[in-house]
């Protein structure tokens, strides 16, 4: 394998294909991987499956673990709703350690494929307030990397890039669009339907289309109800 | 949920089972997870099932996980032979970023039960050389665990214990035998058959064996060839 392989964390949504599009665009051989961990959102395991596509990665890999065992989240557990107004505090969208386990399946991948880099659309400024999309977690996952596998052991160093952390949406927006991602592909909504419209409601709509906006880019997103 | 609710990652086998053992001695409620990763040797999860069980655990849960569709081990690729001779290095029994997947599946659990405490089985005096148990790794996890969760935002601490790290296999075994671990439950052998007879032959059976010996305790293992 390339000094210049990456697996890449890819949902479907917005921050993920923008990721992509920046890691190709750094020269890496793309290895796509998404989760199906029950997520209501389903759509966006399509989305992914497009977007590795139209991106050029050359694999992409859905692993399947169901996090609705655990629940404890509006998107893991069907007797939560999805908040369609603003919250104050981390709201019930928060996964239970949703970035670790992914950076953890990730970091598994990367050492069969003896690739050093590991690329997640995290971002600590437009965001829901996650806690595992922040520059500390990141920086102590590539700590934790490092002293996990037999690569690492053997002098192997993995990075973990994280290049929108520092962004806000409508910079990430502005970037994709250079790169030519076409987030008309991509689906945000935590409630899209099986053809992946979206709600306009829900708190990863509103930081969208506010992103949009803000970016001065039309929304190529499809709407289940426009408002 | 109490103070004392821990989270306990249970493989079946004879470390795990002791560690149980010792969380419920501490006065623990114990929620037992282990992982279907496709492991060569599936009698385990029928193990730690028993074992769950016979120590009083107030939960069990298995997870579905296909690391299979990663492969890099010979416990997750079935064209890659368990080694019957001891080997030098880390050997090819090392399934990749195994105990991070693990530990952050316990922490996604452990934090929709509102427990501070993760038991792991992680030894590092006689084993196979794995990378994520040693003491550093451990910590490390800790460390993570410590910034990625809204718990950990909100005040909680995680506290990752893994009371068999610096005990030899012999020391567990007489350890888990005053705490009356029944070890003819468990299964060690990376190939056991489907009942849970051992193969006697590789790294695990052979660490296992010495430990019985050395700690001058009969081995109640049920082994598929007497030698």
């Amino acid at each position: 394998m390339a000094d210049k392989a990456a697996v890449i964390l890819l949902s479907g949504g917005l921050d993920s294909a923008t990721t992509l599009a920046i890691a190709r665009d750094e020269g890496y051989v793309c290895h796509c991987l998404s989760v199906d961990y029950g997520q209501r959102h389903r759509a966006e395991l399509d989305a992914a499956s497009n977007v590795a596509n139209a991106l050029g990665a050359v694999a992409h890999r859905v692993l399947q673990l169901d996090l609705t065992a655990f629940g404890g989240s509006a998107l893991t557990d069907s007797s939560l709703a999805v908040p369609t107004t603003p919250s104050t505090g981390i709201p019930i969208t928060y996964v239970p350690a949703r970035n670790t386990i992914m950076l953890s399946l990730a970091l598994a991948w990367s050492e069969v494929l003896n690739a050093q880099n590991i690329f997640i659309g995290a971002n600590a400024v437009d965001y829901s307030g996650y806690p595992d999309c922040r520059p500390a977690f990141i920086e102590a996952f590539e700590q934790l990397a490092n002293l996990a596998t037999k690569a690492a052991i053997e002098g192997s160093r993995c990075h973990i890039h994280a290049p929108l952390i520092h962004l806000s949406k409508a910079q990430i927006i502005q970037q994709g669009h250079r790169l030519g991602v076409d987030y008309g592909m991509t689906v945000s909504c935590y409630q899209a339907d099986a053809k992946g419209r979206a709600c306009g409601e829900c708190d990863s709509c509103r930081l969208r289309q506010r992103g949009f906006k803000e970016a001065g880019i039309p929304d190529p997103t499809h709407y289940l109800l426009r408002k």
